[in-house]
């Protein structure tokens, strides 16, 4: 016959699926021998029986539980509801893993009318034990029997008010019994039956409370959003309850094996004398630090300490442990893998490897990889932190943290930042003409726009701290102040800005630089050893591609050579190249462009120094180069003579009702195959010198964006490799190049393998494959994407984390089609998605080269790939 | 050994991939004995060998034409380049399908300075002579030698000027003499050597040119925007000269077994006295129908008659012909399938299955499906359209022909017609306001727009006329007039305009109503006989499905129910519901639009009398309602009290960059599931009353449209599922109905398996599909895909005709995974493509359960259908 329920003494840690982690582990502390107070689990197959079954607790089950029950009063020494010496026990639900939203804890079990007054005997105190009967009744009526726990609120208000009782503590024991009774009296209205006085009773619907508790919405929600399989179902834990309140030789408390906050090697944690968790978690007194209890509980202590380090040796990892001490006597109550920050996560993996406990995968493995994004940025000095208080909150848009003077315009930041001043730009929205501004300022505050809006994307890309949409902000950008909650802000005041978190300050705080060597290089280095995935950078400029460099990208996968084209004088030019009347005039335009562009590589290319670099030709619509302002319109008049009705006109003419899909991209070079020629003629000049200066010889990868047909790629290919021609002609030199495609267009991976006739490379931009494979433009998207990630509909931000389902599926055909065509064909990923840790993981799994992603992300790429390597060894 | 060359007497007409059509065609006449002018066809196997040879013609074809051509001049017993009568011939190619663009035809090769006086002897015509031989010379250097025709051209002009000839007929033997003198310099200063002498000389490089043009770039691109491979190869035919000019006892004709415009079964053409071919296409003499030979030439034309008839039987189609008489004697040239309209078509095909030549197969994959579209809609009385010339011409956007007076507004074309007036409706472009004009117009005309504009898809919906994007109109709809060549017209001013091929007059011209029984009747029936697809309509209200069941249609596929809202008593009450504040007032806003739909319903389901239909929720961004000009927001505001200022920022909050990609279709069921339930409310109530009335059962198709992700599904069919079951209890009756979505996003094709879980029929969306497949807007890419298609990067417009490649790809994969899933599921394809033939054909091989396309398109889509069928038997 199956058994349903284990004694602590017959489990280990590695029963996880069949305990629940807490059980387990209550079972691996009893087995090595640690102090724990006895008890049982019923299994997660009691669960799936009892959910099997309709909601019902088969009579075998019940049978073992009665049988195990026995056994604990029996080592007890002890009785379920006696008046002298009751047994308590603890009931405590207990998945597989992690799950928040189901049934959690009930203490004190197995109180009633009588043996009440057996714990009042016991611990001495008639008030803590008409509380906790009080609670035991309260919290049994909420959870168990889902009562509204508001009924409860009323009566016990209801008393407080009657007695004139301001806090909890001024109820007496006799007002504690009066609200016992009243809730006993609440019971028997709601459920036609009295409160259960049988203990086995009270434990065999708390148990049923428990397993019933694995579907209900919040469970459900969770285990949807992080993909956990609802058929685990989970285990209920029986503990014998021992009291840390019984008096001066005892206590309670939580502690660390080592410090979650920086990683030192060294017990951390709280401890309270003569009280139970809840008053710690009260916080109505104040826990000493537990290496005082080395002084006042000498020998608990020591044996604590031996206790810590034989977990941490057990399970190979820093341990979160809660304990009590009842008096004189240690009790172990729990113990999992403990939460740690970032640098603590780091600075645990490395000295675990150094202590030889754990090898390096798995210290790879122990690294959130987005936690270390911490690591990368400035944070504030925690001592100011601590003393300030926000004044309103956005979107976390990009993490770090900033201090400077507000300015309201790019112009404004740009000058501030020449003379010598911190400045925080302060936007209703950027624009891509705010780029000087944003790259002279420490950060960047929008009223407007999502995590995905120019601002959070363009900071992002800088690795500059960045809070966006922070709708409690108005910003006045032409009469220069903003106002927050009622009080006005003008440009020259301080204020700070944490972009990890969304917090704004009305004032100074200083800020700390980051540290990216010690422990940080060590983790970065042994991932760098293991991963197979390059990781690229997304870089426009050498700035960026510096700072990726340090970050140890390996080349850059994507130049977006439009943002080249915003700077102050160059802007005008393009503007004129677009207004031109015939290829003439165009041609003219563009051949004052080229000298900046060239400009532009050469500079990228010697930062570079031989590394792959991937240049996107001109992607967006001719428009958004457009002026958007009156005054721009008559400035650009009044420079080129050009009259405003003409500019007006243009406008109109290339205006597109829905400009994602309009003419963009490759679209561009077709129309305009002189446009792609300037470009080719930069890129390939640019490399030629550089080559020459250098002696690195370097091989351009020129990708031709938005294609969705093998004949566009043709087409553009050919202007590309007649131009390359005149200029190595001209510069009597050659040097190899690569021409390739963005897949970027839904039909461009569904006809990879006529595509990959012609591309050399492939560079999935999943952004793009996003918006038109759901048919979501990021642009106006971010409130029904929020909607549905509330609601369940979605899993996570599709634009965040990739659709490894139906986008996945795309790049997925593409790959194995492309390759079918040309078995050597360069594939990688850029855009936003190459630097999320699941993604990496899929495009390690589908066999991509690289991924690309923004300077700061690389880091976590570099550690994401590196798991992705080992989780699919 | 291979044999390249075959004399006409050794093929036949089912040799036509070798000898080409041409060649096949002369042969089977040689063959069943008809008088056909000797000759012989160098094969398509010689023409890749050629090819293949770097373009060399191998010395043993050049032996097997000199064999041949012995063989021609003892059969003829003339000798080439003889000087009293030489043998001359022509060379025409010919490849296994009629193609364009390359070599076509020499004539009277053979030519030089010797025999030039045999042929004058001969014809005894001098002038004729010299005149053949300058235009000998002039096609052979243009054509063969590739000297620009230009150059030719200024020599013959200056002798032309030189004597002061005004046409090329007051020219003189002697001049054309000069003329010839000076061609031959010009060949020898462009090629460095004589015009060829040798007529041997002359025939090879003449077979070399033909084989030469098979890759010139017009071919090429021909083939390819036909689908036609590249390796066929073309033929090239020798053929003796015969000669209809030598006196009255000759001449030449062209004619047809049957009436090309009617289908009548009696002969029809053109003949003309002591002429050869060029005469008859110069127009500078007036032929004879064919029907007065029967008086001049009684024998001949007894022998001609004969000769017609067997080549129908052996064709079992009516056959093009040309023929010549020399001296009395009948020569055939050529024979071939003739072209025909869509009447004789229709005629000829029923009238060959009664006759017993053809069966019904046959006779429905004689016509053209996109043809008989002629036949569906009004057309021009053909006098008065041969007196009138047009004004204008736009786009050809909905065929048909219709007259009538002016009007610049949809509120004056509803008055004008309620007074009786037939009006044509003129506008720069129309938006959804413009409906209940456009329903009470003949035909609509705008001056923006392309061939999928708003205009454009409405009119082809309700089959009525519209040329669209006609830019040499000026309209100026505020000044009630418009413009056209400097020519100014106002409201009530008569025009004529012609939806077949966009011509517009300044006057009226009468209208012939179509007639759809007879002949045109017998062939649906076939096709609905032989067909395995179904086809519905798409159809809005009951005017359409009414129409629609005219034309044969077998359901509503598509019924959007967003063009309901646009009526003048509903507008405001949409508007009033997007403006609410909260759910409760948009729920009273919606109560009052109920009636309004539920009524649609009504009115639909009585048409249809039980017939499927299929109801698409609303699919629209909201911001589509609202008010587009001033005037119409102060409407609004004063009609509910609603500030101004609020229905402007509701158009600021509104407003979308990619509305395409935004908040609409089954995302506005998700945000505001009362709308869905309104809308569900009336499709189910609606088929309850309609069911009550009439007994027949109505069992509504509800689709819910943009689902991306099964979990959209899930939660609208929740709505719906609920909203219906309040509606059964509330009638006290149930009946049966579906819940399907549209796939239309290209993630829920990727996805079908998923969404098969909860959609009980797909309907692929195709427009959409290819808007985001292919990342093309169609309100802004309409340029972009013309260029593409003049450039021969696409094929054809994929808004016109199914993209089978790249999204056919994503349809058949749906299609596959939708049926994993569910087996018995609903497939069906909506939209524009749904008329198209290539599109069915392709619905057909991959198992769709049916088409729907606009009601004029039902004739055309069931015709193809049965067509589909026969062709993948």
């Amino acid at each position: 016959m199956e058994k349903f329920v284990y004694s602590f003494n017959e489990g280990s840690k590695d029963m996880r699926n069949l305990l629940g982690g807490k059980g387990a582990n209550l079972a691996e502390m009893t087995k090595i021998g640690l102090p724990v107070p006895f008890g049982f689990t019923i299994t997660t197959e009691a669960c799936k029986d009892y959910l099997e079954k309709g909601g019902e607790l088969s009579e075998s089950i019940i049978e073992e539980i009665s049988e195990h029950l026995k056994d604990l009063e029996q080592v007890m020494g002890k009785t379920f509801g006696d008046i002298e010496n009751p047994l308590l026990v603890s009931v405590r639900s207990g998945a597989p893993v992690s799950m928040p939203g189901m049934m959690d804890t009930i203490l004190n079990l197995g109180l009633n009318d009588a043996s009440v007054k057996g714990l009042a005997e016991k611990t001495g105190n008639d008030r803590f034990a008409y509380d906790s009967y009080r609670r035991f009744i309260q919290m049994f009526g909420d959870v168990v029997m889902e009562i509204p726990k508001a009924k409860f609120d009323a009566i016990f208000d209801g008393r407080k008010k009657e007695v004139g009782a301001e806090y909890d503590v001024d109820l007496k024991t006799e007002d504690l019994k009066v609200i016992i009774e009243g809730y006993k009296k609440l019971v028997k209205e709601e459920l036609g039956r009295e409160f259960p006085q049988d203990p086995k009773e009270q434990l065999l619907e708390a148990i049923r409370a428990v397993f019933r508790s694995w579907n209900n919405d919040r469970a459900i929600l969770y285990r949807k959003l992080n993909n956990i399989s609802s058929s685990l179902g989970t285990a209920v834990n029986v503990q014998s309850m021992v009291f840390g309140n019984t008096g001066d030789n005892s206590g309670t408390g939580v502690a660390f094996t080592r410090n979650p906050a920086n990683g030192e090697n060294k017990i951390f944690g709280e401890f309270l004398v003569n009280a139970q968790g809840e008053d710690v978690v009260a916080g109505i007194r104040t826990p000493q630090p537990i290496a005082e209890m080395e002084q006042t509980f000498p020998e608990v202590y020591k044996k604590f300490e031996d206790v810590a380090h034989i977990l941490e040796e057990r399970y190979k990892d820093m341990q979160d442990m809660e304990f009590t001490v009842e008096d004189g006597k240690l009790y172990m109550l729990q113990t999992r893998n403990g939460k740690r920050t970032a640098a603590a996560a780091v600075k645990i993996a490395v000295d675990m490897v150094e202590e030889g406990r754990i090898d390096k995968d798995t210290a790879i493995m122990r690294i959130e990889p987005d936690q270390i994004n911490q690591l990368l940025h400035p944070t504030f000095d925690q001592a100011e932190l601590n003393a300030a208080t926000p004044v309103a909150k956005g979107l976390p848009a990009s993490p770090g943290a900033a201090c400077g003077e507000i300015v309201f315009s790019a112009d404004e930041a740009a000058e501030a930042y020449a003379n010598g001043h911190k400045v925080i730009l302060v936007r209703e929205e950027t624009s891509p003409e705010d780029l000087a501004g944003m790259v002279a300022a420490e950060g960047i505050l929008t009223a407007r726009g999502g995590m995905t809006s120019h601002a959070a994307v363009v900071a992002r890309g800088m690795g500059k701290c960045c809070v966006a949409g922070c709708s409690a902000i108005n910003v006045h950008e032409d009469e220069h102040y903003m106002e927050v909650g009622g009080k006005k802000y003008v440009a020259g005041d301080l204020i700070s800005i944490n972009g990890s978190d969304g917090n704004v300050y009305a004032q100074a705080i200083k800020t700390v630089a980051p540290e990216l060597s010690g422990d940080f290089g060590t983790i970065m280095k042994w991932a760098d050893e293991i991963r197979d995935l390059d990781v690229r950078t997304n870089a426009d400029n050498p700035r960026d591609a510096k700072q990726a460099l340090e970050f140890g990208a390996q080349g850059i996968g994507l130049c977006r050579t439009e943002h080249m084209f915003f700077e102050d004088e160059r802007i005008p030019k393009i503007r004129r190249m677009i207004l031109a009347d015939n290829e003439e005039e165009r041609r003219e335009a563009l051949a004052g462009l080229l000298p900046y562009q060239q400009g532009d590589f050469e500079d990228l290319y010697r930062v570079m120094e031989g590394k792959p670099v991937t240049i996107r030709l001109l992607d967006p619509p001719l428009h958004e180069f457009l002026p958007k302002t009156e005054a721009d319109i008559k400035e650009l008049s009044d420079q080129f003579g050009i009259p405003e009705k003409k500019i007006r006109d243009k406008m109109v003419e290339l205006h597109e009702f829905n400009p994602m899909l309009g003419h963009r991209g490759c679209r561009l070079a077709i129309t305009y195959p002189e446009i792609a020629e300037m470009q080719t003629e930069a890129i390939i000049n640019a490399a030629l010198v550089v080559t020459k200066e250098t002696g690195v010889k370097i091989k351009p990868e020129i990708m031709v964006p938005l294609v969705g047909n093998v004949t566009e790629l043709r087409d553009v290919k050919k202007t590309i490799d007649e131009t390359a021609e005149k200029c190595f002609e001209k510069a009597g030199m050659r040097l190899d190049y690569m021409v390739g495609t963005m897949i970027e267009i839904p039909r461009a991976a569904l006809t990879a393998d006529e595509i990959a006739e012609e591309a050399e490379f492939f560079s999935f931009g999943t952004n793009d494959l996003t918006q038109m494979g759901f048919g979501f433009s990021r642009d106006d998207t971010g409130n029904i994407i929020k909607e549905y990630v509330d609601k369940g509909i979605l899993e996570a931000d599709p634009f965040q984390q990739l659709d490894q389902r139906g986008i996945g599926k795309l790049v997925r055909m593409a790959v194995e089609d492309g390759k079918k065509t040309r078995p050597n064909i360069k594939l990688g990923v850029c855009g936003e998605h190459g630097g999320d840790p699941k993604t990496i993981d899929f495009c390690h799994r589908i066999g991509l080269n690289y991924v690309s992603c923004s300077p700061f992300r690389v880091p976590i790429a570099r550690l994401a790939a590196a798991q992705a390597t080992i989780r699919n060894k």
